[in-house]
């Protein structure tokens, strides 16, 4: 669709020419100021008078008519305020607004219900497309993407024969990093905090981390293994009680949320962090390196992950017929101060 | 705009009667598939066959044409990954939300060009107001707000006569509660680790800590003031420098970013907090309880700033006569153990 087109007249109703003649100034400088984007002070009085005057509807609303674009894409994550979105999200908005579209921000809580009816909503064609990070995968949730009025990118588990465009980590893998890197240095007590098998990245996390002990030949000690949920205070108490049970020379954890709590749950017990307990978390998030000693943690790469479904969709809103693309960002260990370096030795903090 | 207003025909085109009469189904079933509100699969089907069928243009476009109302409200603000933000930004959310609009959210970096920017493109109507919060307030801000063409309300210090609805916080009476707290607990050697001085924060809790200091009678010594930025990074720096020259019994640090970069740096020196260093963070956001010792901070209440900024602009939006208003929201301390408690007596932690 053409600038041409765009300042040509829907149903009768004063464009950019009315109001540029009625405003005596150029149509150039009338686009400008009526597209937001400049204009000296008097230009802008002016046209902004005119364009009052002969009742001029704005571009956003005669262009999204027209084109059925919205220049808006929508991104629905579980909780806008956990670390691994928010950099996630940075990431999207990086690559939608270098685009020109804006970003709309959904807050899902994790309900099924809310993000089936987002999907739903679609129907309404208030945005070009959608990225959804959704915490489970139900059947609800495949029904709905399979009826989709819009692209929809999901970052997250998927079926294998799911017809939709999909970003993934191998969570399973990312585990299986730091249980080496603990092994690597001699730690055989390892245990394991995890989130609520119930979701996708618990029971691939919980998986992942099984795998590993049994593939380096060490029987579980179920003691060592404890679930709670991927936040901070039931990290903690997740931990409080694995101590009370049993004693690890490591901790993974399944998210950073939970290796803070875990962490401030060994202090508190008179353990020091890494010479009686290593510990590294998973996501690699901001506060990994906010604690005291700073966190190992395997990263998951959401930045690169939110980087590529936005590329994704954008390249699949201006070609449909495309074949459904899945994408897995590979995932990589960053050794801080809360594990033993690659020499086995662990750093002490005062 | 009543209900019947929406289903009618715009210029002729195919409205929810046409698709019903297609689909078989009655009005109110068509109109929650195409409204997204529900149906048997059996109707969702029938409906969408016959939307497409006979080009029905959804609701949100041909509502915004009519109404000139968009149901959705942004949100600007400097860095969606601040924990200030997240709790303000949830807070909104759920107001929008409830009044059944969408929240669009914004990162502007803090740059003045971005934000006015922003302002600028509210030409474009895509929304039906914004909540921006500036941290800083320039020349060009209160231009763009003068002619912003759609409702605006403001989170920050505005000058008293800007004609603009406005929600603020005193955060120079909150860094005066953190110093009568200290105060009261016997602390005199005071230090204050800050922000930029160049932002509205910066000013006003620099300006705050000295008002505060000289009310009790104490000299300011200059060694124990230190500037850095909003962040844990520099806060732990700034720290650094700060011990390097003096010796605190008390930090008060203008955020909670600043606090626990501050804390590490005590921790690490050999200091106890709060044994010989007591420390107040300032917003008090979930980072207080998540570090070790949890740290005491004043509340500015960015949640309940966020939540009366959102029911602001949505009786602007509703009543565009009505006179600019301006709420303060008191700040409260929300004491923890990196301070003495009230009855002056230091937790000790091992």
């Amino acid at each position: 669709m053409g600038r041409k087109r765009l300042q040509d007249s829907v149903d009768g109703r004063p464009t950019v020419h009315t109001v540029a003649a009625r405003a005596g100034v150029s149509i150039a400088s009338a686009s400008r100021v009526l597209n937001g984007v400049g204009g000296s002070p008097e230009t802008i009085r002016k046209v902004r008078a005119a364009a009052a005057e002969v009742g001029y509807v704005p571009n956003a609303i005669a262009r999204s008519l027209q084109s059925q674009r919205t220049g808006q894409i929508a991104l629905a994550v579980e909780d806008i305020g956990n670390p691994v979105y928010v950099a996630m999200m940075r990431a999207i908005e990086a690559v939608v607004a270098s685009s020109g579209r804006q970003l709309l921000v959904h807050a899902t809580g994790g309900q099924i219900d809310n993000e089936t009816a987002l999907l739903r909503r679609l129907a309404h064609r208030y945005v070009d497309g959608l990225i959804l990070s959704p915490i489970r995968i139900t059947e609800e949730h495949l029904a709905a993407l399979a009826d989709s009025p819009v692209p929809v990118v999901v970052i997250g588990q998927l079926p294998a024969d799911t017809p939709v465009d999909n970003v993934r980590t191998d969570s399973r893998a990312g585990v299986a990093l730091a249980v080496d890197h603990l092994i690597a240095a001699g730690r055989r007590r390892i245990g394991f905090v995890n989130g609520p098998l119930d979701t996708v990245p618990g029971a691939a996390r919980d998986a992942g981390f099984r795998a590993a002990l049994a593939r380096h030949g060490i029987d579980l000690d179920e003691r060592l293994v404890e679930v709670g949920d991927f936040q901070y205070a039931a990290g903690r108490t997740a931990t409080e009680r694995l101590l009370a049970r049993s004693r690890p020379d490591a901790l993974v954890c399944a998210n950073d949320l939970i290796a803070v709590g875990a962490l401030h749950a060994l202090l508190v017990a008179g353990h020091r962090v890494p010479g009686d307990v290593a510990l590294v978390g998973m996501d690699d998030t901001e506060l990994a390196s906010m604690v005291l000693p700073s966190m190992s943690s395997v990263s998951l790469d959401a930045a690169e992950r939110g980087r590529i479904a936005a590329q994704l969709l954008l390249e699949r809103i201006n070609d449909p017929s495309l074949p459904p693309r899945r994408i897995t960002v590979a995932p990589h260990l960053v050794v801080r101060d809360s594990s033993p370096t690659p020499d086995g030795r662990a750093k002490q903090w005062a």
